[in-house]
């Protein structure tokens, strides 16, 4: 008989999500709108899907396995060395391969909870303890109390700022005074997916300053947010070169697509349309504040393109009521949680939210 | 101080390949001629790039994590059933995933040598230890001396077949054999990239043969070669449930992507396109067997798109002097090594190779 590893075998299955198509065709529904995955409604940079169609015939080559143009661009916005640059199959793909390098077996990586559920898989099915930590009574990240369960055995923390489920951050001010007592033998996952949507807010930190103060510290940004290509998967990470060498080691040679790394140069080039998703996202986010009030639901301001909302009902119910109506959230946590997690749309997408929750509440 | 583990710490860098651009902005030359990376030269199947255009307007959203459209695709092919199918970014990751799935730190894996390099890797980046076995005189996988080398700690043998970089196979009664006395806790993985070109040989192994037979194995499959795909990151495994359910709880839920997965499945109709490559490959090889014999170069006869040849000269010198003609091929193993790895190309690149080895030998 095959045997399984212990800490690979508990892991609970991976239940894939059945695609919209499928989903419309059980449901006898049709132009469901989707608010689940905090995609950017406004779609793909125009620029890069123009630089998709014109490398299309390339794709018969290999992908550069070391990314040179794309880690270049990024070195050149950073102000880094290319070789403190890592590109990932989305930021996802690099929270793995870090985890991997610096956690063996019978190590322990420090999150929040809730907080991105990646932290907790890839820590799990490395071997590792996966040690979360509750968040702060105003949803965000307790830093503090994160450093209260530092042992001789930790070697990652993994901050999500802002976090995804809730939306909030922890400022400036916070992240420095953690850098402060933060023994020099951990590495600081700095998880910023949705740093474009924050990056506008006085009190979000830079976390560059910490790069460059020699900290051991991963800084992951995305594509599959504001620049609209989920579609493609990739991402990237910053960090001092022992830590990019080491996650070198674990990465597939070729673990991007080419199409997605010229997609990638052109989306970074195209600031009209990050631009124009922030203004969208910012309205999009006034109006539903403002109708979810109305409604008293309670609800904590976002730093992202999502809202964070305690129904105070079965979320699993609300969720199957919404979905026979068409319309795609993502409830929260367990089978007995009341929360739910919706996308900002674009403003008809959100009149349909409200619209429809109206209705199943 | 940062700690990364040995195993992760002894792996050799990767050295990341210079992009083609590059090369030729740095040797002054250009139009040069890539038979290095074993790529379809009909270029990719034109099906999957009609295919791949109408789709670009959707990359803001998420791919299907579960692949379900190219799943039931390939189950209706093979005749099995969907669960049985795994999607991974190239057979390469599908290998790191098995790896990770069924070997801990300390268990052991064993392969050819030489052999393709990725199970060596995957085997020493997840804390496991790699079994090298030499082929045997021909040039062929030595199952019985893999076989002798099957421990308690043995969790998985890896069978590249036809082997890379040598284009030889193991048989269908040697396979047999192998399964004859293979203990049953083992996992075989039958890596089968360059399947379409070796499918048309008598003694060829139908390893469905064997999954039928309920055996632990994993047949992998790539959309790079025949199909043409490299530059998208797509192939495939088939196994038992017991396998894919262990790999999907290591593999990331969206590994693949939206056009990746679009392509492939029209790339799998486009069996126009997989014939005439067979048929072009088919015809070089011809072309480059007799062009090397007159040149009395000793060559392996391949069942792939690529031919292993012994220069008896250093092969990095060769390699060089090629390059700066524009000719990239691959000087396969260590710095003293005197054997080559080329890419059978279309004819004019098949001529300019053989005009090029003239002219540096």
């Amino acid at each position: 008989m095959l045997k399984v590893p212990q800490y690979v075998d508990k892991i609970a299955p991976y239940v894939p999500g059945k695609p919209i198509e499928e989903l419309e065709r059980e449901l006898g529904i049709s132009r469901s709108v989707k608010l689940a995955s905090n995609e950017n409604p406004l779609g793909p940079s125009p620029l890069a899907l123009e630089e998709i169609v014109k490398h299309t015939s390339e794709l018969h080559r290999y992908p550069d396995g070391a990314a040179y143009a794309l880690r270049s661009a990024l070195a050149q916005m950073h102000g880094v060395d290319i070789e403190e640059i890592i590109i990932g199959q989305g930021s996802n793909e690099l929270i793995d391969i870090a985890i991997r390098a610096f956690q063996q077996p019978g190590d322990e990586t420090i999150m929040g909870s809730p907080s991105f559920v990646v932290y907790y898989i890839s820590s799990a099915k490395a071997g590792g303890v996966p040690i979360q930590v509750p968040l702060t009574k105003d949803y965000r990240l307790d830093l503090n109390g994160m450093a209260d369960k530092i042992t001789d055995k930790t070697k990652i923390i993994c901050i999500s700022n802002p976090n995804n489920p809730t939306g909030t951050i922890v400022t400036k001010d916070e992240l420095r005074e953690f850098f402060k007592w933060l023994p020099d033998n951990i590495l600081t996952i700095m998880d910023e997916a949705y740093y474009e949507y924050a990056a506008g807010v006085e009190t979000y930190p830079d976390s560059m300053e910490h790069f460059r103060d020699g900290r051991d510290i991963l800084i992951l940004r995305t594509f599959s947010k504001a620049y609209g290509l989920a579609g493609l998967r990739i991402g990237y990470g910053i960090a001092n070169k022992t830590i990019t060498g080491a996650m070198n080691k674990i990465r597939e040679p070729f673990n991007t697509s080419t199409l997605a790394q010229k997609a990638a140069i052109a989306a970074l080039k195209d600031t009209a349309h990050v631009r124009r998703t922030i203004e969208i996202n910012a309205q999009g986010k006034e109006y539903l504040y403002k109708e979810l009030t109305a409604l008293g639901i309670d609800f904590l301001p976002s730093h992202t393109n999502f809202i964070y909302m305690d129904l105070k009902k079965n979320a699993m119910e609300i969720y199957n009521r919404l979905l026979k109506l068409g319309m795609i959230i993502r409830p929260m946590g367990l089978a007995d949680t009341t929360t739910i997690r919706v996308t900002i749309g674009l403003p008809p997408e959100n009149e349909e939210f409200i619209r429809t929750l109206k209705e199943v509440l």
